[in-house]
């Protein structure tokens, strides 16, 4: 007899129970093609259950094609099913992925001194007014905008964009040249998949932000590091066959010098000549410390060749992941198939509160807050790394963003690691550069701290200097 | 002298229209190297304007690369940069982007009767429950966790999606297993972009859901479409040499009917011969409206080979973007780091929201109102359609999701043009098929429509059929 145990606590009814026993009897090779099975009767008897509840089951047997039911005759298995290899084939990814490396830890807890380079504080994000926000487009957003939105992000949200950088920074552009995205990242990701055939060459800056390049890496292209010096990137330097140029020209990450002008009227011209695309992040520079204008690449060249990228990361919360870019008309078609096919779409009441909160002025309003409380911070940190870490450390000027750099004598790494181990959590130039730490030098970033937790992390920090640094 | 034209009414400062307007005479070739600009003085006596504004001007043009300033000599234009060409060269994404197709047109209002299939009735979704739990997770959620979160999704999101899975697909998976996405298309995309060179053929359905075979294509992958019949995708049809098989077997799309088990026990027993990888894409199952269990293939063969992909767009909302996907250990590293790469992480607030909903017991509640309105709705529309339709249209039996298709004796793209303009949406069979229309019926979603608006929406379609359809 077919061996089958009905549990009467199993929240499964009886022919479910009986159906899922016999397809495991069949899957695990008890039960083989040409076995007959009791009548319904029988097993009903058998198990001392309704014969409709194994009539059930059988039935199901009969509809998925594993049991072959004949008037007067024993129900046979008759699956057809070739033999199944039981050895498992593992399943592996691409090589490359192996060698990638795996995304940074997140804290499980906030370090008692932050000092990581393009951490904002969350503590300055307008909770009531975003909640609001959402609450008042969620519900009256009409019924079909909650189904699937344009992908390229809605009008209102492209539209207010456009005129924030025109105004901010001076870019020339309409709502229909800007692709809302999740952020940045993807922003460059998508940039990326409409261009680069697997094979071609990429430069990035070395030291550079190693996502786009780790990306790059991931669609079969080829990033080149490329130097950087106290202009930007040295433009002579990259090699003629590349494709695409990555490039942070207004706070260069990590060092955070911007690119002089001449360099990037330079770097324009090796684009054209080479036909190549230049994508430009600006991921941080709606915190600009100076009167001096940092001009977009964009700016200089509105009609083609750049790719123009922006995030609202550090200015509002990275968890939202808003972001966006501009591109050339050309590409525009390709960029909005792609983001459809990647994501389908960016969440779309996100959009519509931050379309409200850039019309409305409340981002004009936060951005002036976020101006003086980060001015004051990176005023005090710039201050006390010239008195008191001047031994050690070379500022690196900077007009914009969250964070500062400055160079060092020698490898910063043991530090570093000291000082987390002290609650003190920051960045190594040499987690930037290829290979790492050909570079030396330490990242201080102000988003996250208060003056006073400024104050008092750099004094301890300093301590550890004393103990730990060659003296 | 240089020709500069200050406006009291523009709000850029005198230094920075003096600047602005050098940088604009040397891009555009009015200023050249070595020509030589007034002195400060000079210059701003023929301004009217302080001595200082003028300096300013100077001293970030040589700031930035432009101007040699020497003692007793005046000062001039030094830029080095080699000639740029004037001639725009348009940049081009790859070819293979401009032969996919354009996303779906988003409509810009709901049509009067939307018979479209896939989309859910945004009336039903708890937007106040959402709002509160939105308003709860955001404003106590520790600071770290607004900056960046683990890019396979938050862990309680994930440990409830495994229970969830466990209770209603019979998926024996750990919270370790399941990868938050933006949506189905995300997730699809992450396993593509892990698995998949260039020229690797993938098996996809024919008729079939477009989106991920265009995906496929767009990462140079060659999608094959395989022929289905009434139990599902024709295995013996699948090319040897597919890598990856991309399927919808508990409802089938566009068709409805699920995959037989017989044939989910030859697709796997291919795989394991084949070292393939199965995509399972579940995407509207949790609305299953028969007790016979649709076994994913996923709950068939646990330990590999299949990648499940599951999605909250049909029973929340498709803007939301939440989905999921289940992968087998060996690839789950990969599939973070391509997450990672592609787009940092989902938003962290919405999946904070998604996982108390889930644990509060507030998504089974909703699940169960879905379950009994959809429940009606399809019934009332499968009875229609066999009283009023029975001449033209047969039936696919279906058990589960948002539409029924039904297959018809001839091409029906004229009567869809004539609904449609009748303001009736609704999809022909052969928009999913390839080549198109080789296959005549139409779908017929009942998310979006009321008991009502399907009786009087089928009796105007009704009409249409006795005005355009062959007699």
């Amino acid at each position: 007899m077919l061996d089958i145990c009905l549990e009467q606590e199993n929240p499964l009814s009886w022919p479910l129970q009986i159906y899922r026993q016999i397809r495991i009897a069949i899957i695990g090779g008890h039960l083989r093609d040409g076995d007959s099975l009791p009548s319904a009767k029988e097993l009903a008897r058998h198990l001392a259950v309704s014969e409709d509840s194994v009539g059930a089951a059988y039935e199901w047997m009969s509809t998925e094609g594993l049991l072959e039911c004949r008037i007067n005759a024993p129900a046979r298995i008759r699956t057809g099913v070739r033999e199944v290899h039981r050895t498992r084939q593992p399943v592996v990814p691409l090589g490359f992925w192996a060698d990638l490396p795996k995304p940074p830890l997140r804290l499980n807890a906030a370090p008692e001194y932050d000092f990581r380079a393009g951490v904002p504080d969350t503590r300055i994000f307008p909770m009531d007014t975003w909640l609001r926000l959402l609450a008042e487009q969620m519900t009256t957003m009409p019924p079909q905008l909650l189904i699937y939105e344009d992908p390229r992000g809605r009008a209102d949200l492209r539209r207010e964009i456009a005129v924030r950088l025109h105004r901010s920074r001076e870019l020339q552009v309409r709502a229909t040249d800007v692709l809302v995205t999740n952020g940045s990242q993807q922003a460059v990701h998508l940039a990326a998949r409409v261009l680069l055939r697997p094979g071609d060459r990429v430069a990035v800056e070395n030291p550079g932000y190693p996502p786009p390049r780790q990306m790059f890496t991931s669609l079969g292209a080829e990033p080149v590091g490329v130097r950087v010096d106290s202009e930007g990137l040295v433009v002579d330097e990259i090699p003629d066959d590349c494709r695409l140029v990555y490039v942070t020209p207004a706070h260069q990450f990590p060092l955070g010098m911007p690119m002089s002008l001449r360099r990037k009227l330079d770097l324009l011209a090796w684009a054209r000549r080479r036909s190549a695309v230049i994508v430009e992040d600006d991921y941080d520079t709606e915190l600009k410390f100076t009167e001096r204008p940092l001009e977009p690449l964009h700016s200089l060249c509105p009609d083609g060749q750049v790719i123009y990228v922006g995030s609202f990361s550090k200015v509002l919360l990275p968890m939202l992941r808003l972001g966006f870019l501009v591109a050339p008309p050309e590409l525009m078609p390709a960029l909005a198939k792609a983001k459809y096919l990647t994501d389908v779409g960016t969440p779309s009441v996100e959009q519509a509160a931050l379309a409200r909160f850039l019309a409305e002025g409340g981002f004009a309003d936060h951005l002036r807050g976020l101006h003086e409380e980060y001015g004051a911070r990176r005023g005090l940190l710039i201050d006390i790394l010239a008195r008191d870490f001047g031994d050690v450390l070379t500022l690196v000027p900077s007009e914009a963003g969250l964070h500062v750099t400055a160079r060092a004598e020698y490898d910063m790494w043991p530090l570093v690691q000291a000082a987390r181990r002290a609650g003190i959590w920051l960045y190594s130039l040499g987690d930037f550069t290829d290979p790492p730490n050909f570079a030396h030098g330490l990242l201080f970033g102000y988003g996250a701290m208060r003056a006073e937790a400024i104050e008092s992390g750099l004094r301890k920090l300093r301590e550890i200097f004393h103990q730990k640094g060659r003296k």
